[in-house]
């Protein structure tokens, strides 16, 4: 009903999640009485961030280039590999500035219902990550959904008898939570006062 | 926190209405796992949009090039226009189906808590259309809220006395909701039902 590039923009932003087509008209006529740069920055920044980031080789993580920010800094440790679901994770631990090893993103969690297995999440590229690395401890800090619970537990088996210890992060998250809305302290807490699942 | 431009991105989103920080990064997220055409198809349309689209050179109207789809549409009877506050109201009135004028786009509506007076507006074009058209029949089909019942007050009182005749929609309208909130059965009727505020 709106002259074509107004409604191609509000059918566009409607295919966003969290965004209905009222908030859509509305951000479309944001946009249209914003300045010619502030939109054309949105325009490009969108445009531009596919290209610009790919995932990390090693850990999955964004990164521009080969490696993410945290693999190519030869500061951190090794040994210590802490697996979270997707970047959100990282940025949540990162936050906390009580953890110096590096990360595994797994991709998501496992949810049969909506059809992601085992073998959808970067499971295998985690395993081989063990020896290559050095790692001695896997510290599981996934979600406390029930997906994340079943992704640890599945985890916890498939790690069990290679040597590694394998820790999770300490209750103290609020039950059903999302990782990344928990405040800094809290989750800095969690991870100090990880506890054991195994020693393999 | 995140690679450079996935936390532009997530900024650039945060500015736009009704979204907040968590929601930029949700989006973000989306757009990052998305297929590439959709996601440089959005930015295509945010960047294209300001260029594609200017005020109709008549009523203020979108419009792609002079003059939007009803003005350049000599079906439409000059006699008749149709006021509203912005270009939403436009495709509500349209979308009734009953009406065959032609309309004049304020702009917004009088807000001095906003800093908006009637010089922020188009008012002095929509006068000087009435003589230029032949304009026997001014409807004022402004939002029902504190502002848009103060611009229709406003222009009762400047349209006097020029020899047009000054309706407003009937009421029926929910008091304090937005026209294009409206279904168009509603809208339709209170459209047929407008009523006289003064011949001038």
């Amino acid at each position: 009903v709106y002259e074509g590039p107004v409604q191609d923009l509000i059918d566009e932003l409607a295919r966003l999640p969290g965004i209905g087509p009222k908030g859509a008209q509305r951000i479309a006529f944001h946009l249209l009485a914003a300045d010619e740069i502030d939109a054309r920055r949105l325009g490009e920044v969108i445009t531009r961030v596919k290209q610009a980031i790919t995932p990390c080789r090693r850990c999955f993580n964004f990164a521009q280039g080969d490696f993410c920010r945290i693999c190519a800094d030869d500061r951190r440790d090794p040994a210590q590999l802490c697996v979270v679901e997707d970047p959100r994770g990282v940025v949540a631990i990162e936050r906390t500035r009580e953890y110096r090893g590096r990360y595994h993103v797994l991709g998501g969690a496992i949810s049969p219902l909506d059809g992601i297995g085992p073998d959808s999440l970067h499971i295998e590229e985690l395993l081989a990550r063990l020896g290559d690395e050095g790692v001695t401890e896997v510290i599981l800090a996934l979600n406390s959904s029930h997906e994340g619970e079943a992704t640890a537990s599945y985890l916890q088996d498939r790690l069990a008898g290679r040597g590694v210890r394998v820790t999770r992060l300490a209750s103290g998250l609020p039950v059903g939570g999302d990782l990344d809305y928990a405040d800094e302290l809290t989750l800095g807490r969690a991870l100090l006062g990880r506890r054991d699942l195994a020693t393999g």
